[in-house]
C-alpha cells in the first residue's frame, strides 16, 4: 500500500517548496506537482503544512538498567514517545559493565529493542580496554552496522573511560572509520565535589549542580577534542550544556579539527533555578548530567547552533519515575540521573528557535535529523526528503498549538522538564518506514516495526582526515 | 540532442555515488543505474571521473573600464578562461560611476555581456547615494533579477562608499530582501599610507602591500559586518585575505549574526615576497587589492574554510596585460589593480585543498559552487546535481595532471600569479546549459551562448532574519 | 606645616604595610615605623585604615558649556565632590569648537580651572583637522603639558573625527610622543538610529540606548584601534561600556598592540533597566553615552578589569540637573548626556570590586590611580606612596559604611545614579597637596589650591613603540 | 664594607632614572643624587649603564639526580653561571621520589644547595599522595618557607601526578595559601607516542618532538587550569611553550581566573628545526620537555610576554654533558632532557626582547625579576630596586656586545642552544647580598655565599581569591 502526501511544503535542510510526496514500501518514490496517487493509495492532505523528514533522535536510553532497576520508558514506550514528537529514529546506547564483552552487550541490547514502534540505532560505549575491546569494536564496526563508539568521562569507580582508555579506543575507532563519542565531565573532579557537598550538609538536589560545574564539562570537553586532534581521530561531543565546552568545540574548528557538538532540547531551555525548587520530587526530576546551567550557558548553545559550532539536538531521554528518584532522598549522587523529551525535542527547538528568529525552518531540519544522518553516516537514506531515501516524514502544522505537559506526554514518567511550555507549531503526522506511525493524536505503528538501522564506517569526513594521516606520517632523519 | 555521461562518480557537496546522468535541453533530467541512452544522444564516458557541479565564480570583472582602457579578458575570452577550468557561471560587477543611473550602468554591462561563452550574472555597485539609488536598488531586485549590491570601502575619492551609504544602502537591501557585499580596506589608511609611501620615495610595486597592511583589511571588515549587525542586515565580504578579516567573521558568527565570506584562489596560495621580486614586470603582475599576504594568513585563510568561516572561492579575475601595469611604472598606486585566475581557481582549490587533506571532494563542491548558489539564491538550479537542476556540470579527472602556466592559459595576459604550480587532478569536460562546452582541450561553446542568470531576492537565511527584526522592533514606554 | 599619619596600613598597586607616613609642604617626606612627629606637626591617627594615593579621575567634564548652558559641576563644586569622594586629581577635556584654535580653547579651560579645590589636567580634543592644528598640538605638547588628545567618533555634524581626522591627529600624536584617547561609537550609526527612533514616535530617554546598541561602540573602538595600530601609535579608549569594545582591546593587546582602556563606575554598576524608568525625570537623569547596557555586558566589563585588558577607572563626570535635561523632554536626543559620580567612583569600585572578591585592595589602588597615573606619565609624581612623591593620599575606613544619596552628595544635581547604594568601607580623609583637604565630613581645601598638573611626552611605553618605528621603516626593491 | 655605584641609570620595572645607589651588609641603603660614598665604601661607576634588580630564574634543576646520573650543573658551577648572566636567584625544585617524605627530599636538596654562588629556593614536587603529604605541605608552608608545589603531568609510571593527585594537592595549596605549579603535558598521550614513534623506528631525536606535539601541552595547561578554578586555587603554569597553552591561559584570565605563566628563554628563540640536525649529538643536546617547537610558536609566545599572558621568564636549565645524552643514542626517550641557560636568560631576553621593540626596559625587569618575586611572594624584598630592598643587582652595558657561544659559557656542559647568537647589551657586573659577585669577567662570589630564601604565604593575589571563596561557600536549599 502506498501512501500519497498531498499538498504540503516540503523543508528540507536546503530548501523549501510545495510538491506532492509519494511512498511506497518504506521509500519516497515520487515527488511533484499534482501527483496522480495510484489506486491504493492512502492520502493525507497537508494543506498549510509542511512536510520534513523525521527527526532523528542521536541520544537517548531506553530501558537502561540501573543501580537493580531499569528505566521506566522502555524501547516501546520511548520510541512511541518519540513517534508522538516526529521523531521517526533514535540512536540509543549499548553500555557494556566493564569486562563485559562488547558484543554480549550489543545482542542484549538488540533483543530489548525489538519492540520498538520506531527505528533505532546503537553507540556502543567503551568503559574498559584490553585488546578484545579493540577486537569487538572490528567486529562491531564491519559486521554489525555500529561506526560510533561512546567514552564516560565521567562516573568514577563505575564506568568512568580514563585518558588511557580514550587513547587505546580513539585510536581504534580511527582505525576503523568510526567515530568516538564522549560524555564530557570531569570525573575526579564530580567525586571530589559530591564528597565536599555532602560532607558539608549539602544532600539536596542543589548539591547535583554544585557539585558539576561547567567548568567540569570544558575540561573534559577540551581534554576530549585535544586527545582525539592529536591522534587525527575526528570527535563527537554529546549534550555540550556549557559556554566553555561550545569554545572548546569552535577552538578546534577554526583550527582545522573535525569536531562535532550536539545539544539536548533541556538544556537550550531549562536553567539551573529548578534545582532551587523547595519541592524535593520536582527538583530531583531534573537531575541529570550535565546539569541544567545558568542562564548564560543557554545564549552560549544558541549562539553555537546558529554559527555551526553545535550541529545536533538530542534529549539524553533516560526516564526515571519519582518512586525511583527517591533512591536519592538523602544524598541526591544517588539520584538516578536523567530526564525525559524525546517527544518533546522537536516542539521545543520549533518554538524556541524557528519562532524566535534564531534558525530557519531549513536549520530546524537540518538540527533535529540531517546532520546527525550526516555525521553517523545515514545520509541520504536518513535526513532528506529525495526519491528513493527512507520514508521516514513528519507533517508540521505551523498554525496549531499546545501546552507540553506530563500530563499528556508519551513517557511514563510523573514530570516534565518542559511542563507548561506553549508550542506553536507541531507535529500531526509521523510516517515510519512508509507507513502512518502517529496521526490525528493516535498510535498507528506497532510495536515491533522499528527497523535496527545499520550505520556504515567511514562518513565522508573521514577523506580528509585519511588523506592528512597519510601526509603527517612521522619521518626519521637519515644519520 | 541529449547528453549521457557513463559510467562516472557522481561528487555532490554532500555525497558521492556511482551513477549515470542525463542531460536534455539545459537541464538535468535522468541520474541512475545503467541509464538507457535516448536514440540522439551524444554519449560521454566518465569513467574514473568525478562529475561535479559546474563551478560558480561569485566575483569576477570581465572587460572592466578603467583609466581609459579596459580589461583585457572581455566577456567573451574570460568566460572561454572560465569554461576551460570547469566553471559554467560566473557573478561579476556592474560598477556604476558616482552620480551615473544604476539602471544605465546595469544595462551598458548588460550589453558587454551579451557575448559571453558561459553564464552570468551582476553584483550592482553602490558608488554613491541619494534616494535615486534607493529607487533603482528596488527596481534591479524586483525586475532585473539583482539580489546583491556591492560596497568598495577603498578608493577614496573615486567609488570608496563611506559609512553614511553603507548605513543607506545596507538598510535598503535589508527592506528588499537583497545581501550587501563589501571590499573592505579602510580607504582612509590606504590613502595616507599611498602617499606616505610615495613621499619616502617607495614607488614599485613593493608600496603596494605597504599601503595596505592587513590590519586596514582587519577594520574594514569589521566595521563593515558591525554597521549590517546593527541594522539586522546579512553580509558578505569579498576576497577576504587575512587572518585579522577571518576572525572579524568569526566573531560576528558566533555571536549568532548572519555574515559570509569569500576567498580567492589566489589569497589562498601566494604569499606577498612576489612583491620583492626584482623584475618590475612580475611583481606588477601581482598587483591586486587586496594584495597577496605573508604566509601566515593563507593558513588563517585555509582555518577559515576548514572550519566554515569562509563559504566561497572567487578569483576576482580581473586581467591586466603588461603594457596596461606599465602604467604605474613610476607610482605603484597608478598600477591598475588586478590578476587573472578565473581559469584556474577550481584546479588549485583541489590541488591544496583536497589533495592536501584540507577538504574532502564534497567540501571542494560546496566551496566552488554550491555555497555560492545557496548565499546568492540560485540553489537549488545551480550548485547541485539532482534532476531538474540545470545541466552546468564538470567532468573532473583526478589521475590526470597539469602545470599552470601563462603560457598555455586561456586568459590575453602574458602573466599567471599561478605559473608553475603542478595539478594532480584536472577539468577535462565542461558542460554548460546541457551542452559540451570544452571537452578535450577545446572550445565548444559559442559565444552569445551564455545565459544570463536571475537571481531572486529573499535567499532562505533572510527568514530568520525578517523574524527577528519583526521580534526586535522598539518600543516606546508609556509615560 | 607639616602632617603625620600615624598607624595607618599603606596600601600601594603593589603591597600594602603598616607604616606613618609623613607629609611636608606638597610632598611625602618619610615613610616608616614610629616616626616621631616634626614640632609643628599636625597628626592623624590613621589605626585601623588604609592609607592609599589619592584617586585620580582621568575624565571629567567640569563646567562644560554646551547648548547655551553650562555643566552644574563647575571646577569649584566638582572638585569638591572629587576630594569628598577621596580623588585628589582630575583630567578634564578641553573641547575647541570646530575651527577654534586649540591654544585659545586651552587657555578658556585653564581660566576655568583656576578656582579648583584639587589637582587637575586636560586631555585637548581635536574636532577638526588642518595643518594649524597639528601645529598647536606639538605646541600644546611642548609647551603646555598636555601629553594626550581626545576623538569623538560620534556627534555628527558637531565635533565628530572622521577617520581622515584620526589618520592625520594620531600620526601627529606618534611623532610628539603622546597618547590619542577616542570616545568611540560610530557617529553615522547614532545619527541613523536617532532618526529611525524619532521617526517611529521614540522620543523618551529608552530611545537613547536604542540609538546606541553595543554593536555601534564596538565598531568604532575596533575601528579607532586599528587606526592606530597601523599607525604604530598607542591609543585609549575612554569609558568601555561594552563586551564588544572589551574583546577588541583583547584582541589588539594579544596581538602585541599598545592600547589602554578605561571604564566608567557606572557602567560596571548600572544597567539599561533605568531607560525603562516611567519617572521620565529618572529615566532622564540617566541618559549619557554610551549608554547603561545590557546586564551581561558588566559582567563583561568586570571581567576585563581582572584580566587586565581594562586598566583605569573614571567617570565622564559632566553634571546636568532636572531643569537642564528637560531640555530634551520631547526628544530624548536632546537630553543633554551625562551623569555625576567623581565623588562615588572609588566607593563603588572598592564595594563592588574589593567586597565581591573581584580585585585586590591592591589592585583597587592601581584601578582608581596608579594605572593613570602611568598611562598619562603621572607616575611616580601621582599614583604611588613613597618619599618624594606628590603628597596626594586618601586615608580609607574599610569599617565605615555609608549610603550614597543625591540627596548627601556633593555634586550640585538632583539625582545619583547609585542612589541607594550601600558602601562598605569609605573614605574619611583626603591630602591633596600635603593638606587636609576634606576631613570628618567637612571641605578644609580652598578654591584656587588644586594644582595644574603638567603631563610629560613619552610615556615609557612609548620606548617599545619608538624602537618599533625604527625597526619597521619600509624599504624599497632595488630594480 | 659598602658599596657604591655611581652615574648609572636605575631601572626597575616601573620607571627609569638617574641615581647613584648604595649598599650596604645584603641591603640597598640610599638611593639620590651625588651620594657621599662613605669611607669603607667601595665605588663602581655605572656611568652610561643601566642598574637592574638581579635576575630571578623561576626554574632550575641543579643537581638533579637522574637515572643514576646527575645533571651536571649542581648548584655551586649553576649559581657561578647564573651569576655570570645578572641573575642572583633561583627558585630550584625538590622532587621527591613516589613514596618519599617530603621533608626528606626537601633537607636533601637544602643541603646539595649549601655550596651555591648565588641565591636559592625550592618549589617542592608532589608525586604522589596520600594524607601524610598533605601534612608535610603545610609543615613545608609553614616551617620551611615553601609556597609553592610542582605537579608534573606528563612521565607516566614515573613522577606524573594524575588528576585525583591534582585535585587533592591544589586543594591544599588553596588552604595553606599556596600556589601550584605545573609542567603541563599530556602525559597518555606521551607515553602513546613514544611507543608508537620507536614501534615505527624513530629512535632518533627527532622522534622526541614528534611524541610531544603541542596539543599535548596545550590539552594539559587547560586541564591544570580548570581544576584551579573550580577548585578556586590559582595556578602557575612552567615553561609555557605553545600558542595553545597560551591560548589556554588567555581564556582562563579573560573569565576572572587567577592565573600565571611562564616562559622560557629557549622556546621564545629555538625553534624545532633543531631535531632535524643530521649530527645526532647537536640534535640530542636539545632534547628537553616540553620541545623546541616550530615557529609559529614563538610568535605566539612573544605576544603572550607583550599582552601580559605570560608574566615570567625562566630556563628550566638542567645540564646534561654528550656522554649523559648518549645513553638514548638508540633511543630518543632515554636521552636526559634538560638544556643549559640560566646564565643567557636575560641577556637573550634583551636582545630579542628589547633590541627588537617587543618590550620596553622596564617590562624587562618585570619579566627577569619583578614578576617572578610578586608571584612567589618575596616583593618587595627582591625583584626591585629600593631603600630596604637586598642588594641583589645586575648593571648592564646596553652598548657593549658578545657572541653566546658553549665556548665561553659558564656551564659545564659542551653545547649551547644559544650558540652563535649575538647580543647587543650585556650584565657586566653583578651584586649578590650586597657584594659584588661577577664584575669584570670574574667570579668573585664564594661558594656557600648564596642564601637560601624563605617565601611566606598567601601572596597578595591571595586577597581576592579568599574573599570569593568566603562568597561562594554552597548552601543547602531548605525543605
Ligand atoms: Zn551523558
Ligand atoms: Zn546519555
Ligand atoms: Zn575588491
Ligand atoms: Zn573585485
Ligand atoms: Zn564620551
Ligand atoms: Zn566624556
Ligand atoms: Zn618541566
Ligand atoms: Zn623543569
Amino acid at each position: 500500500m502506498s501512501l500519497l502526501i498531498k499538498g504540503g511544503t516540503i523543508v528540507t535542510h536546503e530548501e523549501s517548496y510545495q510538491a506532492d510526496l509519494l511512498c511506497d514500501g518504506n521509500l519516497i518514490v515520487e515527488i511533484g506537482q499534482n501527483l496522480t496517487p495510484p489506486e491504493d493509495a492512502e492520502i493525507i492532505d497537508a494543506s498549510g503544512k509542511l512536510i520534513m523528514p523525521g527527526g532523528i533522535d542521536p541520544h537517548t536510553h531506553m530501558q537502561l538498567p540501573f543501580m537493580g532497576t531499569v528505566a521506566k520508558d522502555d524501547f516501546a514506550s520511548g520510541t512511541v514517545a518519540a513517534l508522538a514528537g516526529g521523531t521517526t529514529s533514535i540512536i540509543d546506547f549499548v553500555i557494556p559493565n566493564p569486562q563485559q564483552s562488547l558484543l554480549e552487550a550489543y545482542h542484549q541490547w538488540r533483543g530489548w529493542a525489538e519492540k520498538s514502534h520506531a527505528n533505532y540505532s546503537f553507540h556502543v560505549a567503551i568503559t574498559w580496554w584490553d585488546d578484545s575491546v579493540g577486537t569487538e569494536m572490528e567486529n562491531l564496526v564491519k559486521n554489525h552496522g555500529v561506526n560510533s563508539f561512546k567514552h564516560f568521562m565521567a562516573y568514577k569507580n563505575a564506568i568512568m573511560a580514563t585518558d588511557d582508555i580514550l587513547v587505546s579506543s580513539f585510536t581504534k575507532c580511527l582505525e576503523l572509520g568510526a567515530i568516538p563519542t564522549v560524555h564530557a565531565e570531569n570525573g575526579e573532579l564530580v567525586y571530589h565535589l559530591q564528597n565536599k557537598m555532602v560532607s558539608q550538609g549539602i544532600t539536596g538536589p542543589e548539591g547535583h549542580p554544585l557539585s558539576r560545574p561547567s567548568s567540569v564539562e570544558g575540561e573534559a570537553a577540551n581534554r576530549a577534542i585535544s586527545i582525539a586532534n592529536t591522534l587525527g581521530a575526528p570527535i563527537y561531543l554529546v549534550h555540550v550544556s556549557t559556554e566553555e565546552a561550545v569554545d572548546a568545540i569552535r577552538y578546534a574548528k577554526d583550527h582545522g579539527h573535525t569536531v562535532f557538538g550536539e545539544v539536548l532540547a533541556g538544556h537550550l531551555t531549562v536553567d539551573d533555578s529548578v534545582y532551587q525548587n523547595t519541592d524535593w520530587e520536582t527538583a530531583a526530576a531534573h537531575v541529570m548530567s550535565p546539569p541544567f546551567r545558568p542562564k548564560h550557558h543557554q545564549d552560549a548553545l544558541w549562539k553555537g547552533v546558529q554559527g555551526g559550532t553545535l550541529q545536533t539536538t538530542a534529549t539524553d531521554h533516560c526516564a526515571f519515575c519519582v518512586e525511583q528518584k527517591s533512591m536519592g532522598k538523602d544524598d541526591f549522587s544517588k539520584i538516578p540521573n536523567g530526564t525525559a523529551g524525546v517527544e518533546e525535542r522537536m516542539m521545543v527547538l520549533w518554538e524556541k528557535g524557528v519562532n524566535e528568529g534564531k534558525i530557519t525552518p531549513n536549520e530546524f531540519v537540518a538540527l533535529t535529523s540531517t546532520n546527525t544522518a550526516k555525521i553517523f553516516n545515514l545520509y541520504p537514506r536518513k535526513g532528506c526528503i529525495r526519491v528513493g531515501a527512507d520514508a521516514d516524514l513528519v507533517i508540521w502544522n505551523p498554525s496549531a498549538s499546545k501546552v507540553l505537559s506530563a500530563k499528556t506526554h508519551q513517557s511514563n514518567i510523573e514530570h516534565s522538564i518542559f511542563e507548561g511550555m506553549e508550542i506553536n507549531g507541531i507535529p500531526e503526522t509521523t510516517i515510519c518506514n512508509g507507513k502512518l506511525a502517529w496521526h490525528e493524536g493516535k498510535l498507528l505503528a506497532k510495536s515491533g516495526e522499528g527497523q535496527y538501522i545499520d550505520r556504515p564506517a567511514y562518513a565522508p569526513f573521514y577523506e580528509a582526515l585519511t588523506k592528512r594521516q597519510e601526509l603527517n606520517q612521522p619521518k626519521a632523519v637519515n644519520r
